[in-house]
């Protein structure tokens, strides 16, 4: 499945020795293998020290890390180190940094900080990885290639404006294409010169902070849509070049964020050879929260994933980082395992004396002890992850239900000058995560291009962009017996953001059998009211009024003048069931919708009755069931009922108990 | 009254063909109208179309668009296209495009983008208008010419501060004059030369957001006067042109937002064949404040006014637009007539397919379909103007009561560095007028050089620039007669924002028989109490130390160390009353010294008592009075009682019933 | 003490004449002495004035001044006018102006708008302050130069930057010490040439307004602290010119804010012949604040100081301004003589009649009339002072305890990225202050150099930048029997920011006894209960994990996890005692604690009972002791009971009455 699988279930993260004396590394090795882990992640941030004039090359300090690494028999997970520029360079190519949003190009600084099309940057970068790749080709512990990092960040400068308009020029072919997509006649925007495009920034076509909102939305959706492509060229010219060295150890570079809009991880999947993540969970964030990531991570390329980021302790760049409590720290590392992780590493092996994240959790603290309570427990994950590290590897997870997640989707639907100002994608995604994730019924995070027979639910929120095709593979997956699921917004516009006429929802109103005429938007604290069967249901941010045109009417507007008008549809298309939800409704309203939806595709979740615990499960090779038991909560919690017989826990040995502890995982197979 | 008055009742509004194929644009008309609509306004924004490169012209599409509109007698009221700059001329020219406030040349992009003093603007400008008019001159369709769009935004740019230099010697003469004026010895800011004169921006001599705090707070309003004008010859530049061509037909531009503080409408008036207004008041506002507006645009001319854009259902670039509740569009709309608009006109009749306004209600929506409510609407109201726009259409409103607006109030008073934050000109005039509007009195909302005398009753709330002969023309209107009130800051700075000295309200000192030691400033949620003759009235926002010199005192501070001294005073001035209010009064505090004042005034409103319904009157030139009660909420209201017997309704043609349905209207003559 | 005493002890503030004509000034003159005012500042604000062209110099205006008031034997504070540049210079030498931190160089406008480095600059204000200081010099009324304005801001210019690079290059030596103190190697930042250093802007390498986050914290700290030293470089380029002319007048820069974070006073201090202060409290400050910052500024020389400015009644620039209640302009005046000031002086003498300070206060109003409330308050505190002023004069204040402040410290700490982004070092000062306060214990506000040797109690909020040699110094003075008490967030890194290894609080562990595993971040209305010997107090923001190594443990957290864990610790060293608190206490929790540690110290008060007076005390040269009473509020209060006998008062020449009325003051001496 990979290019070479990991050959051990990873236990370590970034670790930057560089920072430190020669004569310290051996310690910290002996103290990391005192917790058990046996791999880091290097030289991510090494160029000046690589490279410290052009064509000047050193690699004298990073042999010594490798080979230090390398006799401790290490798994090296090795950086290309370009995702920072080194001073010299800003220097000397000053065209090499960002312009950003403002139009001003920065000077050196930060990280992140290159443009993606630079050719100078291109051919420093190349050179670099050349040279890297040469060198350490062959390398028996290197076990993947780690390029570049987090990549993100948007640059408008005329480099990026000239590689744009050809882009363009490629992609509409003529001007009349592109004046018709832009649908530039609006405000007399024709363009008659492909030099006549300006990127979108502050002094030129969009509006608002970072193209918030937006005049014309083709082009800031291509513009997106462009540099997001940049940046995967760039990520690829480096992939090529250590491929001419290393056809099989894994090439990648870690995702980032929640999620990252600027980057469309999907487009990027096929060309990692294992997805890999970091991942920083705010301290008031719901768990759902990283349940839902990790559930996309894993669906990028339904494989499991690297953890390659996540902190043994606090972070200290959000508002406030309260102390993990006691066994939350294994409790959440495992929680990515549950979902689908083989590998469980952190951002730091020992924290730095310096610099912006010297106050970020590490494994080695300044303190340099070993008798802390942050080491004691990465200690005793890492004796858990001996234990079920060689079962859990390559096991997969299986889901019936798939929520569709689409950044062309994420992009334009932000991006829309609409009806009200509160269109959040993330937020409803997560309305109906959460009631998935609450009946612990596994889920696929999905894009459009993915194959949805394999799946009796598909959810799709807020499906506003439809691109093409979509629609008729959509009606395919139903009339074929599937069931799906859309709420308001959903199929108004095409990829250009240009409207489909004729009512909405556009080219779903037959699959829906639906029209709907117009949408009330209400301000915060005010809402609709909606009767199901006689239970009150409460909605709010938008509510359709709906025609059925076939549609059975499931939910009626209780309030408003549109009281009595349906809310909720659902309608019978070939063998399949398409479901349409014309407002937000809250938790405990949507809950009773789902329950139908679920009965309806004959969805059960791995809990029969409501649990405060989270339920997982991975099935290995050989079929055999890995469930996930995790207590993400500071109580005790009871053991689901259906687990207490039958069950043993692989990290105790031992039949699982019915309490669980605060924090407390466990990890059964059938007796 | 007007160069030639509109030919009808018109009803109708933006329509933008050139974005539609050419074959869909009858059937648009055959469904205008279905809907009564009679009038569209073009060409608002086709620049690039017209004039794709320097000299060359080709309005074939327009010519066919013209024809059409032609043949079904459609009244046509013909755009200049000047108010967005194809993408060619930015290129060619950059320098045409504004710097901001920032100093940043814009690139190009969005609309409203002409700097207003270039001098290529201008020149291409002149070519495009001239091309047009010479074009369509003659056309008996066309019924107005609508210069640009929407008037608005600041230029900072080299070639405006060269041609601020020389306003500025034409306005002083010397250096000396201007120092003094400016009152330059402060900080050091003494000026030499010309030239050393720096536009007020970031960069410069202003400070906060587009100079919401002042330095040299004569520079600001000087620049701020600058550009007003400047616009406003652009504007004239336009409009010279077409009258090369064309006597006859009214010219304008449309005004717009609550209201445009950059723009002074007082000023812009005269140049106006027809004032014209865009109206879109947000889902939160009480519905005196478009009440308001409408007062003030009509009393720019004391005429009859367009209302140029509305929207039939939903904007969508407000933070939330809520569905029009059935009815009520037309009821808004009804409003606009009542406070004097001779036309009722939409932005916009289709609803485009692209681009941020793509969610903007029209009359064809994206549908198509002309059973959707809002299309009934419109067909409904097209109706009602049917019926009641021949009777309607020149009739005048009249009033007794007059509240002074004036821009360079507005503006001095906002950027002043005084002693609270919070002083915010239209508030302080809703406060005011929402008392005459809650009794239903009719206003004038009137300008420093208006004729006063018309008036019983003159209210100026925070008077606070006095410009030349004001003071005089103020005493002259009470000596005669007039009732006259201010309130606290009144009188304090002369047009260029330095103090009258020897006491506040300075030159009104007299007029108001008072002397105003010093004021106390409130945080919010604070205040001081006032006692009116035994009742408790409650102030805010400052509270005025006041010595009376000859004035009766009415109320007096009732809490904080100057309990027992003046808050409200009157004072009699030759045949006339003066009245001074010394701290912001809340609703019901003002309803006390209100019902005094009227009183004594001798004001009656329509109504006599309380009444939830909104009454307004126009007056027809033989002299029939049409009474319009409007009920503009979603609730049934009562007939106000003198209403109820000797009337007849324009609109049902029958005694109008004594409960009022949500959002109905009656246009009410003598039986 | 100074170089030469005042005279007298002052009454005056800023008068500038040069706004008016020249025929007023011997009117204000003779309405300032009905107030018994006896001085005035001038020329502040006056280079386009007395230099109206490169070379030309023109003295005659102040000429005129400085003989009026000398006529009438007003002592005079000589400002050098540099603060605010003329119009010709900037347009002449457009690289004189500051450049943002945005990267933009700014055009003339504002005040304090000069490059610091700019070799121009220095230039043209040197020849300035050459003409001024040979001109004047001589004249017996001239009792202080007073150098620029209120200096602060910063620039980021090539110049600056220029300057920056030589400054590092003496401090660090080698690039190879650069980099090491940077702990460059984080991130690719290695420098390998001294010109490719970048300023920190938002360009560069810092982020946030203003580097309120940092990526190298050397870089942001060592900028501070160039910035700092270009400013003081400058200040000391106009002393050293006027000491050619006169060595026997003070000289001096007005200090301001609260205090100003960008300019280290204690830096400056040495060469202030006195310090001076503006002080402009806010109206919702409490009254500790003002006296905190009084406290500091006499502490700053163990001297005297100044009170600069103040306002005589509202200032115009605050949110907002109420008006001081009757009596309290003097008693808040007397409060900074309390404290030890021996001057009392106004912003402004005469109120301006335009310009972006028309509406601070004055003695002479808008109005010009004498029989002000405002003025009468004036006429009866300069009566005061006339009356206690000779005995004050020279009199000092004495303290036994100590609160460390340092500028690094609050450059470091609040520029930190940490665990919680609440680290506001001036809240926490003020915590312990207010305690010090409410029990009337003299305090001094002492930098890292003074001498700690005086003090039985020093206390040191938030002491997170340990500067080279102060950990020792603590040590010694502790060890010798000193009481020191340091918080959460102590020793934890160098004065480059980077961490001390081996253990918070890094080289104080062993004085404190303790070690700190690691802290707990709460967010906002969160906390942590804290059980000290049975009594509930209460934590916040910040909750310490520590492990005694020898302290003892005096409170110990009750709640989360470390319930039962040290909260607060007190360590015998040596003779003296060392005190941590690990949370933020709420007022009553720490008062709790202060009690147990000011009984240690044996630390009492002016007063032994709680009071709502504030009571200070200053002792003459002849060691007579005067004590303030200050009834800082607007109800009556009782007099503490110590002074109830025995007791004189200077100002009433009676003795004190038991009842204080509002904003009352005494100044006591025993009978």
């Amino acid at each position: 499945m990979f290019k070479r699988n990991l050959p051990t279930f990873l236990y370590g993260g970034d670790y930057n020795p560089d920072q430190w004396p020669a004569d310290t590394w051996h310690h910290d090795i002996e103290v990391f293998k005192q917790a058990a882990i046996n791999s880091a992640t290097i030289n991510v941030f090494s160029w000046a020290a690589l490279n410290p004039a052009e064509g000047v090359y050193d690699f004298s300090q990073l042999d010594q890390i490798v080979t230090e690494l390398s006799a401790a028999e290490f798994k090296i997970v090795m950086g290309t180190s370009t995702a920072a520029m080194p001073a010299w360079m800003v220097k000397k190519y000053p065209d090499i940094a960002r312009v950003d949003y403002q139009g001003r190009r920065h000077k050196f600084g930060q990280r992140h900080n290159f443009c993606p099309t630079s050719p100078t940057f291109r051919r420093l970068a190349s050179d670099l990885v050349d040279h890297l790749a040469a060198h350490y080709v062959g390398n028996r512990h290197i076990v993947a290639w780690h390029i570049n990092n987090e990549y993100g960040g948007t640059c408008y400068c005329d480099q990026c404006q000239a590689s744009f308009r050809k882009w363009l020029k490629d992609r509409y072919g003529t001007l009349e294409a592109l004046n018709k997509a832009w649908n530039n006649t609006v405000w007399s925007h024709q363009i008659f010169d492909w030099n006549e495009i300006v990127v979108p920034n502050e002094l030129g076509d969009a509006w608002g902070p970072e193209g918030s909102n937006t005049i014309v939305a083709g082009l800031s959706l291509d513009y997106l849509r462009f540099q997001s492509e940049m940046m995967l060229d760039e990520y690829k010219m480096e992939k090529t070049i250590i491929e001419k060295y290393d056809h099989q150890t894994p090439i990648l570079t870690n995702f980032h964020s929640t999620p990252n809009k600027l980057i469309d991880y999907q487009a990027w999947a096929k060309d990692q050879d294992i997805v890999s993540y970091d991942s920083y969970p705010a301290y008031d964030m719901p768990t759902s929260r990283p349940a839902f990531l990790y559930d996309l991570m894993r669906s990028l390329k339904h494989q499991p994933f690297m953890l390659m980021e996540s902190t043994p302790s606090q972070v200290n760049w959000q508002p406030y980082s309260p102390l993990k409590r006691p066994g939350q720290m294994a409790a959440t590392e495992l929680q990515a395992v549950a979902h689908g992780a083989d590998t469980v590493q952190f951002f730091q092996l020992k924290q730095a004396v310096g610099g912006s994240e010297k106050f970020h959790g590490a494994v080695i603290s300044h303190s340099g002890r070993t008798d802390t309570r942050a080491f004691k427990e990465v200690q005793k994950l890492g004796q858990t992850l001996k234990q079920i590290g060689p079962t859990v590897q390559g096991s997969m997870n299986h889901a019936k239900v798939a929520m569709l997640f689409d950044w062309s989707n994420y992009w334009a639907l932000e991006y829309v000058a609409g009806i009200t100002q509160d269109l959040d994608y993330m937020a409803l995604m997560m309305d109906y995560y959460q009631q998935l994730y609450d009946r612990n019924i596994p889920v696929d995070i999905v894009g459009t291009d993915d194959d949805l027979s394999q799946y009796s639910l598909v959810i799709a929120p807020y499906l506003y962009l439809l691109k093409p095709g979509v629609a008729a593979r959509l009606k395919q997956y139903v009339k074929a017996g599937g069931h799906f699921l859309t709420t308001m917004m959903a199929g108004m516009v095409d990829e250009n953001d240009n409207v489909y006429l004729g009512g909405y929802p556009g080219p779903l109103k037959d699959l829906l059998g639906i029209w709907v005429e117009e949408s009330d938007a209400f301000p915060p604290h005010q809402g609709v009211k909606v009767d199901l069967a006689g239970q009150n249901l409460n909605g709010s941010l938008l509510a359709d009024i709906i025609h059925p045109q076939g549609a059975q009417v499931i939910g009626q507007y209780a309030s408003e003048f549109y009281a009595g008008t349906p809310a909720i549809t659902k309608n019978q298309f070939g063998k399949g069931l398409a479901w349409y939800v014309g407002t937000r409704l809250d938790s405990r309203s949507l809950s009773t919708v789902m329950d139908q939806v679920l009965l309806e595709a004959q969805i059960h979740g791995l809990t029969t009755k409501p649990t405060k615990v989270e339920v997982t499960q991975r099935i290995t090779a050989d079929g055999e069931k890995l469930t996930f038991i995790l207590n993400l909560s500071n109580e005790v919690q009871a053991l689901p009922v259906e687990f207490t017989k039958g069950y043993y826990d692989l990290i105790t040995k031992q039949t699982p108990t019915v309490e669980m502890q605060p924090w407390e995982v466990a990890v059964l197979t059938s007796k």
